[in-house]
């Protein structure tokens, strides 16, 4: 498997593969879509994309960028391996990538926003298995019943 | 004064406003003069502004905007009174007419994000005095020693 930054052929892949991730929302779909491209647009830094490339398939990415008005302070913003490869390390092998090259940055503290939903467990547990913490939460954030939680890694 | 909607010719009075305040960082300026350009673009719904003006002069404005994935929750993103204000309820009332047009759109969870430094501490005062209590707060998020404070308040 080839864990490489985000090239333009990319572009369509990673439309397809963000439409296979069950728990993203159509909402959540269309915006992690257009931020896809926008990290593909030409001189843009706020965003970074690294993927995933099984013998030419995409089968995962990781988005992520500074965070604005902060000092090396850095987003997760999106993650998602396609249903066919889980369990397999896709997930570990892009935070790590992504870890390597905030590293490289100097970045400090990588946040990560996420549900506190049920559906959501496995997202949390992998998160876990990945050193990052609950570090804050809001209630009733998404929606009534439904939990932001923030998770920090310090690098 | 008059708490209005802002409006086209409000674009450099406003870029002139956010350059006086004091505890805006140059970064901060740029991105505040920038969401407001934002506001101003047909189409634009991401972003509303209102403005306070006093005989023809703009002397504070508030930047909200639903907070995107999430149903019925707000981000208060920038508020800013001139100085030569401050103290005369210009900063209460903003708030106030933001409240209500977010009650209008049943509007259910407003969230602020601060800084937890010295600098900032009249702006958590005035939060304070709003009804916007401390629901989260992540360590060293600004910079090292310079923590962030989410505020939030249920309308």
């Amino acid at each position: 498997m080839d864990i490489r930054p985000i090239e333009e052929k990319d572009r369509a892949p990673i439309a397809a593969l963000i439409r296979k991730i069950e728990t993203f929302s159509p909402q959540e779909v269309e915006v992690a879509i257009e931020l896809a491209n926008t990290t593909l647009t030409p001189g843009n830094t706020d965003y970074a994309i690294i993927v995933a490339d099984r013998d030419g398939e995409l089968v995962g990415y990781i988005c992520y960028g500074p965070t604005p008005m902060t000092e090396d302070t850095y987003d997760l913003y999106w993650i998602a391996s396609a249903p066919e490869v889980r369990g397999q390390g896709v997930g570990a092998a892009l935070v790590s990538a992504m870890e390597g090259d905030l590293r490289r940055r100097n970045g400090r503290l990588i946040r990560v926003e996420t549900s506190a939903t049920e559906a959501y467990g496995p997202t949390r547990g992998f998160y876990a298995s990945m050193k990052y913490g609950e570090e804050a939460r809001i209630r009733d954030f998404y929606k009534v019943g439904d939990d932001l939680i923030i998770l920090t890694k310090r690098l």
